[in-house]
């Protein structure tokens, strides 16, 4: 850490400063400038928070030089990591194309809209049987029998399947019937939950909350790595902005930006990002050009009749078409689909 | 609801809309203008959601004409809702001061707070016993330990608690040691959580969340209000904008907002609401300008050992000044402290 | 306009808003539910605020109905506005690049960046001589000389020119030397800039403010069509939010939502909306993936010694690899490069 | 500037970073961690860009030390700033009143709230003659006619004034009729605009931008007293969020921050900080409270038909009762009104 004195600091301000680091471990190296002094602290923790000493006497600023997620780092692992679920890999050269309802809703629906996609070159299944529903009046998922229909239409059009899991309680559950645990957005500071799902040995999808900086990502994502369950997959699905033309407005450069500081896979969710179906669809190309290792998208043979998230719901044709412009995007990065 | 539909929109585009609208149970009453045709629907439902009705053909926009909230809603209680814990009352004319540590950390350290705020006037002691941090490698809390710290404390002071709950199989625990049960900002759409606190007869102090809008929070308070636990109060801690100066920017204005939107009590917590000691003075004492219904303030005998937030926790002589000034302000907006 | 009352407004209330209604110009058509009245106002204004009705007694919101922009409106020209510069076409199948350096510093700068942009593929070769800086201690530009060296090394070239206008004196040097007008993002909402240019028959690239609305971008725009001049390029280049890993936070779905809402082109600044070079590249990509109609980047022969922007300009290789990515993703959206 | 090199930087990397910043005039001070290196760079200059040293080889992060303004710098009158214009003085320990309407509109008018705010206790009257508007469409300002009719009603009740300058072809008729020129929000870095006003020796109130962070509103401030005028005043009149509740956040928070950053006194518009008069009470309340050093606030005799801005604007009433709430809180401060 560096902490930088203000202007005029004295001696004594100096000194308690250097004896609070002192006594917290770091070793402490000093450098008088004609203005200000800075104090470098190298130390065994990073726990510590920089707004602790901010408020010392004398000083000006504080900052922490090394980030504070160690596992999740880019450093930890420079080659990045691949996620590896039955016979598909998540970070390798093929963009994996994760799509269906948002909640499974019945035999019908869920085997029809697993057909449609597998057809179309999807590899893995959505379907939520447990939703976060802003209103408590909303509908709130099948539950087990949600995940058993999932588990099934999955099984029939040779997908995998990734469904959302909202409380530590249903791990369970899910894990019986769900090749990738989802965290949702709201879930993503649910620490409780984050540390049950470092102790699974099962992959984990997990999103990035509505306001959550993508250091908040990561050191979520910690929560889990550290817990010894390294197959972690992020997910940009829409940040929260002033902007209302979109529901959230989709941060792609997320996607380079996370490539940067860290190893896992990244997913864009263009169907959150935008919450409307035709804007969907140039959000899907965007963070495929942008780098992408797949994408989660919402796909419904009968939007108008969804249960929820009709709206940003591609119908199946429109579905197909964007995995055909994706083909054509995906050399760009040296990808393929 | 209205519906909106675009200028040109056809017959038959119209009577697509309306015709969902009966479908749903909605009384549809139509109003033909020079440019727009607009369908009022009247109808049992709240949970629908206006995106679904906006991305069928010939629609421009709609607008949702009752709060999706209803146990919440101004409307339901007109005169407000005061909740009573002990022998205080939330709501009334007394603005009531809850203040201590950020968490619990030994019996010296909480014996001592819990003497320094009911000397200076507080009525409830706060302190952390699970704590939600953003780094797993961070101080967790005591668990059960510290909440029979906290309560000793509280007795001998004869003051009440209020601590947070994160998860919901902690219920149990801090029912037996808690008066007030707090769901911090990242629980706010934490909804297994507020449906198991909607079964309790317990007063729930309900965070905001750092992105959340004023009706969601309202939504989030509609769950617990909705099991049957009416006793809810909301409470104001500063949000997430591109400012950066202060931790979080502290939307005071919410506090006159919500008193119109809502019949529950408004919290203050100026402490999360800046992040900096320095800047919770003058935000406590706008806070009580705006008509807050009561603080929630982080105060510690020793900040620069404490084991979380220290550099936000007030001195013990800085509260004392504070409830000095706010003895002043009260009087401007009818209140006492 | 919309007004719906409230439940339980009086009949004298509802009459007193129908009465300002009338008073203003609107027929009004008034619809009575079984909890709100609505009041329907069909004018022949669309500059008047919504504000002034929801703080009328008994009013609970109202909802402007037709959009404050017209000549901006996608509905005044649904098939789109081509802009004619010199013999390109903004707005047509070829998705058109503007390259070049932030400034113009001096003739060898220059002369070697044209030449750089034109053998890549670029058309249009961007150099501001005016420049808005935070700081009044930055480099502010060459002024008449810089707008000289750009044009003559534009013409040596081949290429047309963009360069920025920051106040209404600076127009009649700019008209002389620039093919195309910028307005910068800080001056979205200098409306005597705007209106002064609104006179002009010479396209204008209008930036969007970053912490503009799309709305207001379009309104801006309205005051440079209604003076008579609709050459008028609209540009996305990256919102303020709360994420500081980049800048500015790149808005890639503003390029969808404003083909939408309007017929104007829609042009992407991927160095400013991201301010970093190694996320221009992804972020240039993901602009035409979504459908832009041009693209503005920051290129420079030697950026290490750039006098502005050298972190987010370009290395010329990097320029020339990019182009070939773009080539690749075009016709994912039916355009060339 | 500190410079943090990365984890397993080279020394080719290192020592191309030394040279750079000795070849900008720095002296660089280097010290050697486990892990990383840091170069202190201590130097002339504060007008260089930390991202231009972020994307060189190796390097990490760059911090600036020093702030980047220095004559709006606290330390640079450690006192505070009283800025004196006629008998009142701005920022010591009478808290300004400055109120009237939006804009001028005709000679009762004026007249009838110059009156009404004179009587309740203001010393300055506010009251536009141009007008910056989102819509072309909308009421622009009676332009010189309306600083007439401004001077005039002011002269009469023993009122200063304060009007805003919207282009700096404006500057010399302002400055016949107003004694403070307000610079409003969008102009906040209408450079030209604040270069012209540094050359004048007449007091500005410089308003905070809708997304400006706190120490862009300094630099600018920095080109107004850099150009040799001191008497500068800063106004908090809210800022973009993503809640929709209010028109604007109102930033109380920025109050103190500002007192601590600068010496320059602080002005609070909670009519523009909020947009509707019924929360325009509570925040000019919480603003005293944090200590500001004056209100402006809009007050209009018939805000129903006013030509702008009505919905926010004070009845003349509530204006007096709400200085008797002030004078109450004022003393919690050290401050009387």
């Amino acid at each position: 850490m560096l902490v930088v004195m203000q202007e005029g600091a004295t001696e004594t301000q100096i000194q308690n400063v250097i004896d609070r680091l002192v006594s917290m471990g770091f070793t402490v190296h000093r450098s008088t400038g004609v203005r200000h002094t800075v104090l470098g602290g190298v130390g065994p923790l990073e726990n510590f928070e920089t707004a602790d000493f901010e408020v010392l006497d004398g000083v000006k600023e504080c900052h922490r030089i090394i980030a504070p997620y160690k596992l999740a780092n880019r450093s930890f692992r420079p080659a990045g990591t691949v996620v590896r679920v039955g016979d598909i890999e998540i970070g390798a050269a093929r963009v994996v194309i994760m799509a269906g309802p948002c909640s499974v809703e019945n035999p019908d629906q869920i085997e029809r809209i697993a057909e449609v996609v597998a057809r179309a070159g999807a590899t893995v299944i959505r379907g939520g049987a447990f939703k976060p529903r802003t209103s408590p009046y909303s509908f709130q998922g099948l539950g087990e029998e949600g995940l058993k229909l999932l588990r099934a239409a999955a099984d029939r059009n040779k997908l995998l399947t990734v469904s959302e899991v909202m409380d530590k309680s249903q791990i369970p559950l899910l894990v019986s019937y769900a090749d990738i645990l989802q965290v949702g957005a709201r879930n993503m500071q649910n620490f409780p939950l984050l540390t049950e799902l470092g102790r699974l040995r099962k992959p984990v999808l997990l999103k990035r909350g509505i306001a959550a900086t993508l250091e908040e990502l990561l050191l979520s994502a910690e929560y889990i790595l550290s817990g010894g369950n390294y197959d972690v997959m992020l997910c940009e699905r829409g940040i929260r902005t002033f902007e209302n033309a979109t529901r959230n407005t989709m941060d792609i450069s997320a996607i380079p930006v996370l490539h940067s500081l860290t190893h896992l896979p990244v997913i864009a969710d263009p169907s959150h990002g935008t919450g409307r179906r035709d804007k969907v669809l140039p959000m899907a190309r965007a963070a495929v050009a942008a780098s992408a290792d797949g994408l989660l998208i919402e796909v419904h043979h009968d939007p108008d009749h969804a249960l929820s998230d009709g709206a940003q719901s591609l119908w199946p044709e429109q579905f197909a078409d964007l995995m055909g412009q994706l083909r054509i995007i995906a050399p760009a990065v040296g990808r393929t689909i």
